[in-house]
């Protein structure tokens, strides 16, 4: 079964843009996946093909019509009937990896783009639509983000990234960051590779990088640092609870 | 003065790919941004070109060699001296909508995208690079990120959002996400855009407004909230020093 990717917005000749290259690219054209961008605006009803009206209230910029983004969503569902409805939207919850993987495993997801202000808040109510977020930086539409979902989950469906990828322990799966990366040449001006990487000893390199993760997340993100500590203070409770 | 990008990658048909359209791509025909795709394969020196090597230490994937990335950085510190360097790796800083504003303040942006497994880390200790991430997910290569990166920049310069736009308040600008937004028709399926919206009480709009983005801040992002809070807490003691 193929993953269907579909994303409502008003630019549809964005689509598949990046992901027709490289290894998505070659997914689509092997079939892996199969986009579908649909053009939010022929879903207007008027014969200006009117998406968005000012904001209730007053403000700036232009808000997207509920009614017209239910009937694309409405339409999509026909595409797409098993793919849950995201919206990309600063107001959103920050997507995970656990929600990408999740996602990667379904039928394919459909993402609905907005410009402009937003969208009327009443959509969220009247259709089922996982409203998320991508980085807390603001960005003309949310096709940018659009494209970052789907480069996520077309790299983990079957056969894309290679048998040597599977089960690899990768950033944010432990709740870490990745431990750093050396290769060839071993000196690079004046900068050798650690020593513990070049010894063989495959225990001390384990070692050496889960402690590097470790640093670098406390460091780095102390933010994914906190939320892990809590995590293994949960598992450790709930070991003692099955004892 | 004009606003450069400059992308190293593998795969610099992706550029400007979605960039080249909407506000984005009229502003890039107005001259307002231009792009430098640089192809990190032209500065290997092997007749294979070869750009990546296996992990020292072993592992999966492939790590992008030190020397091939500092020819190619060196190449853009040409092409754009006094642009910052921006590498987007999930073991970056999460980018934030402040260093945005900074860089689009700028006179440009150079971003390194890693593909396979990473960057060799001595690069980071050999040049002038800044390691950011775009959201704790995890992509087949920084393209999709340094799209949204640039995006984020460009929608700022002069001009491009229009007059409209000038010193509007944002989402993350002030710390919280932005309030819901409606629109007309004022009821649809048969919910009503809230009453104060309707009330052309300003100061009354602007409370509600206020109190929604506190609201869903503290409910949608906690972690936004905390650090909402603890900058009211650092600018009171700052006021009592002044007193």
């Amino acid at each position: 079964m193929s993953f269907t990717a579909t994303v409502l917005t008003l630019y549809p000749e964005m689509f598949p843009g990046p992901l027709g290259v490289s290894l998505a690219g070659r997914a689509h054209a092997a079939g892996t996946w199969s986009m579908n961008a649909v053009q939010i605006r022929d879903f207007a009803t008027d014969k200006h093909r009117t998406v968005d009206d000012t904001p209730a209230g007053g403000g700036a910029g232009m808000v997207l019509k509920p009614d017209v983004l239910a009937r694309a969503i409405d339409h999509a569902r026909g595409l797409s009937p098993d793919a849950p409805v995201l919206a990309m939207t600063p107001r959103g919850r920050p997507i995970s990896q656990a929600r990408i993987r999740e996602l990667a495993a379904g039928p394919g997801v459909t993402i609905v783009c907005g410009r402009f202000e937003g969208f009327d808040e009443r959509i969220f109510d009247g259709r089922e639509v996982e409203e998320v977020s991508v980085g807390d930086i603001v960005l003309s539409g949310g096709e940018p983000a659009a494209l970052m979902v789907l480069d996520a989950c077309i790299r983990l469906l079957p056969g894309v990234m290679g048998a040597a990828w599977s089960g690899v322990e990768e950033s944010f799966e432990s709740g870490l960051l990745e431990y750093p990366h050396y290769t060839r040449p071993v000196t690079w001006e004046g900068r050798t590779i650690p020593e513990v990487l070049r010894s063989g000893d495959h225990a001390k390199i384990a070692a050496w990088r889960k402690q590097r993760a470790e640093d670098d997340t406390r460091l780095r993100r102390p933010d994914l640092w906190d939320r892990h500590g809590d995590g293994r203070v949960r598992s450790a409770s709930g070991a003692r609870q099955e004892d």
